[in-house]
C-alpha cells in the first residue's frame, strides 16, 4: 500500500502465538535475499515512544481512560512513523513491525469497545497514506496463546492482566479485519508446528517478493 | 456550559502575563464566599498526566511531531477530566484550571498550524459536553510577557524556546477565540497594575456568581 520504495510488513495477533519469535525468521529470510531490513515494534520504536509504551503498560495504579489509551497509542505511532518507519521505507529498506494499527482496531476497538470510525479517523490523520504491504496475523484459539504466555512467566502488564472475554473480543476483531482485507492480511495458523508456521511465512513473503 | 453542579473556570494566555500568579487570588476570592474550590493545571493534574507533561516539555532531543504533541495534550486531558475535573464538578466543587483546551487551539492550532477542525474533533471526542463556564484570558503585547518570563529565569522548556512569530500566532489565535465566544472568554488586560487586574477578575467572578 505504501508508495515508498521499501515494503512494510506487520506482525499481529495475541500474546504467546509466535509473532515475536518468528519476526527474526522473516528478517533472516529477507536478508539472505540481499534485502535491507529493520525490525521494530509498537507501541515503541523511538526513545520517546518507548516512554509512552511504559505509561501504557504500567500506569502505577492510575486507571487509564479508554480515550487516553487510544491517544497514547497514536502519539507513540506518530513518533515511530516520523523517525523510523517512513525514513527507512524512503531509503528502500523493508520494515518489519511487531504490532501496528490492526492491533489498535483489535485491542482498543474490539477489546475496549471504541468504535471503528474513531480509530479510522485517527489512523487517517496520523498515518496519511501509510498502510502495511503485508500483515501476518498469528491466530489460534485464545486458550493456546494464554497458556503459552503464562508459561513464559515474568511480570504481567495491564493488557496481559485482562479477562478471557477481552482476548476473545480481540481475536474476533482481528479475524474480522482479515476478512475485510484478505489481500493484505494473511492468517497464519499458530497451532501448527514451528516448521509449518515458517513454511507458511516463507510462502507469504515469496508472494510479496514476486509482486 | 457544564451541566454538573460545580463551575469550571480556566486561566489562559501566554507566559509571564500573571495567569498562574492570579489563580490563587481567585481561589481565595471564592473561598471567602464559602465556595469549595480546587486548583489544577494542564497539561497535568494527575500523576500520569504530569508524566505526559514531562514528555511534552522536555523531549531530550527527539523532535516531537505535531501529531504527537496534540495527541499527548488530549491524552493528558482525558486523564485529568476523568480523575479530577469531572468528579470535583459533580460534587459541586468549583475547578480553577491553569490552561485548558483554548491553549490547544492557541498553541497547537495557531502556533503549530494544526487545523481547527482536527482540534474540535478531539475536543468533542475527549470532553463530550465539558466546556469551561468562564475563561479568563490574560492578554498583552507578546514582548511584555516574554520580558517578564525571561526575568523569572530558570530552564527554558520546548514551548518557551519558540520564536517571536510563534507567540504572535498564539496570541492572535487566543484573541480570535475570545471574539468568537465573548460570553465565555473574558479578556483581562495584563498591562494593568496588579490591583486593577484583580479588580477586573473580581468583576468577572461576581458576574458568574450572579448567574
Amino acid at each position: 500500500m505504501t508508495v515508498l520504495p521499501g515494503k512494510f510488513i506487520t506482525f499481529e495477533g495475541g500474546e504467546g502465538l509466535g509473532k515475536t519469535t518468528n519476526l527474526p525468521f522473516v528478517q533472516d529470510y529477507l536478508q539472505r535475499r540481499n534485502i535491507q531490513v529493520i525490525s521494530t515494534r509498537e507501541p515503541g520504536g523511538t526513545p520517546l515512544a518507548e516512554k509512552i509504551r511504559q505509561l501504557l503498560l504500567n500506569t502505577e495504579g492510575e486507571t487509564l481512560s479508554e480515550h487516553t489509551e487510544l491517544l497514547l497509542m497514536f502519539a507513540a505511532r506518530s513518533q515511530h512513523i516520523t523517525h523510523v518507519i517512513n525514513p527507512a521505507l524512503a531509503k528502500g529498506c523493508w520494515v518489519l513491525c511487531d504490532r501496528f494499527t490492526d492491533a489498535t482496531y483489535a485491542y482498543q476497538g474490539g477489546g475496549r469497545g471504541i468504535n471503528t470510525e474513531t480509530i479510522a479517523w485517527l489512523e487517517h490523520w496520523v498515518q496519511a497514506g501509510l498502510r502495511p504491504d503485508l500483515t501476518l496475523l498469528f491466530d489460534a484459539p485464545i486458550e493456546i496463546g494464554m497458556t503459552r504466555a503464562a508459561q513464559r512467566g515474568g511480570k504481567v502488564d495491564r493488557f496481559e492482566a485482562e479477562k478471557l472475554s477481552f482476548f476473545e473480543q480481540v481475536r474476533q476483531a482481528y479475524l474480522t479485519r482479515a476478512q475485510q482485507d484478505p489481500k493484505r492480511i494473511k492468517i497464519i495458523n499458530a497451532q501448527q508446528s514451528l516448521v509449518d508456521v515458517q513454511q507458511a511465512l516463507s510462502t507469504k513473503i515469496d508472494e510479496l517478493l514476486s509482486t
